[in-house]
């Protein structure tokens, strides 16, 4: 019934949960599972925080290390759903506003279901500002599984 | 992967985008489909708007009016599902608020997936409000497949 998952993970525990039910839909169903990791510049982070930026140098290490941990998030996830049985997976990682980044993707990829966790890492955001997940489904038409 | 599958039901055509999701998933993962439309009272609505109560007969009259409407969208729905080819399928109407009318039936009947429609026949106060979908995803800790 869907053909193509996307599931988005950030490496928290309600993401992992996701994370396998996608996978698990994803043998049920045959479809491909795409699994991304969305995170935002240290950089950018800071330049809403303060004026004062911090020396570049520093800026792009944190740039750095946080592109890093969401590369092995992916992959990690990557490698749970293979070992789960899932034919064929891709893991992506992109910068940007984890909501409209997500639908965006889900988009240009043509997936037809879009799987994440009720409450992932930004939670106190989630708790005031709305969750992720309540701004993917208000932001996309496609079916949308909240974990 | 689910055994029992609640589908909320209001009639609208996102509700029915919904139903028909849900009989896929429950023919796919051989599960239990529970339909449940809900319904409020004309009454307590009225009391909500304006001090001056309408004539009890009037009242009742559009009560009853409602749980037929309700009756009848949630028969309909459980014909289609048939239809579809989902083994179980049972129908039930409910009076109170919508989402936590169904996440405290979901708990009941042990269900372990709510379906519902991104947008339903509320949806100007989802609108302004927040939507029935980001009512049950906050309220429930299962697994909501918003369609």
């Amino acid at each position: 019934m869907f053909t193509s998952i996307l599931a988005a993970y950030d490496g928290s525990k309600g993401g992992y949960a996701a994370l396998e039910k996608a996978a698990e839909l994803a043998k049920l169903s045959g479809a491909d599972l795409t699994v991304l990791t969305c995170y935002r510049h240290h950089s950018m982070l800071e330049a809403s925080l303060s004026m004062v930026r911090g020396a570049r140098e520093t800026d792009r290490n944190l740039d750095d290390i946080m592109r890093q941990v969401s590369r092995e998030a992916a992959e990690e996830a990557k490698a749970r759903a293979q070992e789960m049985g899932v034919g064929k997976v891709s893991a992506f990682i992109k910068n940007g506003p984890s909501a409209r980044t997500i639908v965006a993707f889900a988009g240009e990829r043509g997936c037809d279901l879009i799987v994440l966790g009720s409450r992932g890492l930004g939670s106190s955001e989630g708790y005031l500002l709305g969750s992720v997940s309540h701004k993917v489904t208000s932001l996309t038409d496609l079916p949308v599984l909240v974990v």
